[in-house]
């Protein structure tokens, strides 16, 4: 438990109709009570129950700051584990500023960003994962990110990862009762067994870095890149799919000379859209950089819409220019025919027959652009998850993880190796010491630092 | 009463540790039922207590929208009036949406800009000079705003205007009794009384409408304007004021082109500083436009600190400048010698010994900038402003004022001028509508739609 009592703004900056100001620690209700008199001219907060709201006023030297309402929360029954005052006053910057000035006179100190989520963790009241979903959960924008953030404040895959890490605990005890009988050459911890529990480990543990992948995708968006040749239309599909003017659109070829990324969430999934400069042979320098850019774009995509000129090509056309495109492995071209708007009737669509993955669109007359949305989102990624299936989105979870991984490989590799038991205990203490850095078992400063200063202030 | 359940989002868009859904009308309790489970297991929220706080999920079709914590109020006990229902959720825009989202398709609509102040208004929970007074607190960026807008919530003038209308109520039921009877020519309501009761009302208008250029000053600021010659330093004045690299800086004459504003609070007064274009014979038209806004802004000013290179000048100089400069009646002008960095020792000061309001400074180097701040509380017209005196803010009610006091004076008028009784009640029953509009007794929706529009949504 802290000695110091914490305050912050828990709500966005700015003007609203309500802001909430947080306090947090043992003396949450005596500084409250310096500052707050309630309008039913009852007693303190501190002798009030749990659980309840109270209206009143702030004031400081006979000096009205706001008519409030006060929130009481006790230990442990609390976010942090600690007694906390939530104050719900006007959503004045002003009178945020000054209530919190008032509170930290009263004796309060300004929280530092996390800092109720840490102390939530530390005071036992969530696992670090679930700490960290918190702050997925507050960056979700998507159905998917939502549900995978939900999952995980639900308890997630840090509790299969502690009940097996329990079991390596009870292999770690034997294997060092074997150190203190070293001289009696005694076999405590069963080999077999040990193995058995470490390929099982190792198979929860790739299971969790093989969805991280997915959790990626999921939490950033499915990378898109939209290439092809100048003047196809490239800019003019990103303003389509977008629905808004936000590449800059010209009939001279080579206008985009940069990449535009924008997002979209199309049936709850996201995707991250990039405009690239149009692949040619380049007129300038600056247009050079532009297309090595779309090459690299290409290859981090996960979907490319590659776009043509209908009228200007076949299906052997077609071909001839996806084969010189970088892509990496697990990547999928969709060839996109466009201007079909100039191009009516079957005439030219029996040119592509047989063309895998094509679709004809007018970008121009925002024409099967939901076509081409829907085979979007039969292509993503992630449209089979199951609901109930673990994914990893955290990236210092998945580096948590592989390191995990590496370490449960190398005892299993020690063990057939039939390496001495010194060593042994050796590896099967970074192991876990590894694992327990998912769940927050085995912290330090540094970890916990990292964490909780990617949270914003007030959480 | 309303039949309508409204909801939207109290605290202000964008991602915090927490932000606050509002949910108020008759169904409040009931969507709240049909959206939210408690994790005590307990009953419905329709049948726990007042004024008390619950912990739960909000899921629809099985699906978890968030973990949140729900507070409820009763009618009459809540800021509207009705049943309240405040859901703290987490502060996320996915979230907040997705929860607005459920609760409209549990019954709830959109609440309109300023719909829960104004329920709480047609509900008798507050009268509307208060209900104005709210939106003026939620924009008060200063200690003088901040107190000036917590008089008026706390009850203000409307309470003073009210008593006083209601004994105009009575003489105006006296009058209408006269009509009644009149063939037979009696006098109920005495002319006397009646004269005195209009000149105490007509004293307390004058009072409070003569205050509104108090309270619009500390409202929006003491306007100041920095001016003076081309080059004598007047934007370095103006981040010197502002401490930051504001208005572009440079040594080529004529630099600021427009005008540059922004705000400063000292000692809790605000002003409002406008940095010109310098004043010369102007090279070319653009720079022509600037010099005529630099003189419409010095009309508008109270306060002008006019600029001079203290090397270049003496008395005799700087009082001629002065002279030539537009100002209206009740501006007053300091005048700033600057470049002292560059005219050390006490040579040049005496060269303007006997000049009033004259502050030597260094923009360059910041020196005296706080000695002019002090110069420019000590000329601000509201710094000897009594704590307890009530000042007008709003425009609105301004003008109501005004309208009323010409109503008022008005009847004291014909009853001097001996006019039938039917012409003078008709005079009454106009003066009493326009006092009734500044405390909402008499409204029309016109006048409730543009109070109410000009508040945020969720207040």
């Amino acid at each position: 438990m802290h000695d110091d009592t914490i305050c912050a703004l828990a709500t966005p900056p700015g003007i609203s109709a309500i802001a909430m100001v947080r306090l947090s620690g043992p003396e949450a209700l005596s500084i409250a009570d310096k500052v707050f008199v309630a309008k039913d001219g009852g007693g303190a907060l501190a002798e009030r129950q749990a659980n309840t709201i109270h209206y009143g006023n702030i004031i400081e030297n006979d000096t009205a700051i706001d008519e409030v309402m006060v929130s009481i929360f006790r230990n442990p029954h609390s976010y942090t584990g600690e007694d906390t005052i939530e104050i719900s006053c006007h959503g004045s910057p002003y009178i945020q500023d000054q209530l919190l000035q008032v509170l930290i006179r009263a004796g309060a100190c300004m929280a530092k960003p996390g800092e109720f989520t840490q102390r939530a963790f530390l005071n036992g009241k969530m696992d670090l994962s679930r700490a960290e979903a918190v702050a997925d959960l507050i960056e979700s924008n998507s159905a998917s990110s939502h549900r995978l953030a939900m999952q995980h404040i639900k308890g997630g895959f840090a509790k299969d990862i502690q009940a097996l890490r329990e079991q390596l605990v009870n292999f770690a005890s034997l294997v060092e009762l074997e150190l203190d009988f070293s001289e009696e050459d005694v076999e405590f911890a069963n080999r077999d067994e040990l193995t058995r529990l470490l390929n099982k480990i190792s198979t929860s543990l790739e299971a969790l870095t093989d969805s991280f992948s997915i959790g990626n995708v999921i939490k950033n968006g499915v990378p898109v890149t939209i290439a092809g040749a100048p003047n196809v239309g490239k800019s003019t599909l990103m303003n389509a799919l977008l629905n808004e003017d936000r590449a800059i659109v010209s009939e001279i070829p080579g206008t985009t000379r940069d990449y535009l990324e924008d997002n979209l969430i199309i049936d709850g999934m996201l995707f991250r859209f990039a405009d690239t400069a149009g692949i040619r042979k380049a007129g300038d320098s600056i247009e050079q950089q532009g297309i090595s850019k779309t090459m690299e774009k290409m290859e981090q995509s996960q979907l490319i819409l590659y776009l043509f000129d209908a009228g200007n090509e076949d299906k052997a056309s077609v071909l001839r220019a996806l084969q010189d495109i970088n892509k990496a492995g697990n990547t999928t071209v969709i060839a996109v025919l466009n201007k079909m708007d100039l191009n009516p009737g079957d005439e030219v669509r029996t040119r592509f027959d047989g063309l895998e993955n094509a679709v004809f669109i007018s970008a121009k007359n925002s024409e099967n652009i939901d076509g081409l949305k829907q085979v979007l989102v039969g292509l993503a990624a992630y449209k089979d998850l199951d609901s109930n299936q673990t994914v990893v989105t955290n990236a210092r979870h998945y580096e948590a993880l592989s390191r995990s991984l590496s370490a449960v490989q190398e005892v299993a590799a020690s063990i057939e190796a039939q390496i001495g038991t010194e060593l042994l205990a050796q590896h099967i203490k970074a192991a876990l010491a590894h694992l327990g850095e998912i769940t927050g078992e085995v912290t330090n400063d540094e970890i916990l630092g990292n964490i909780f200063s990617r949270f914003c202030i007030g959480k």
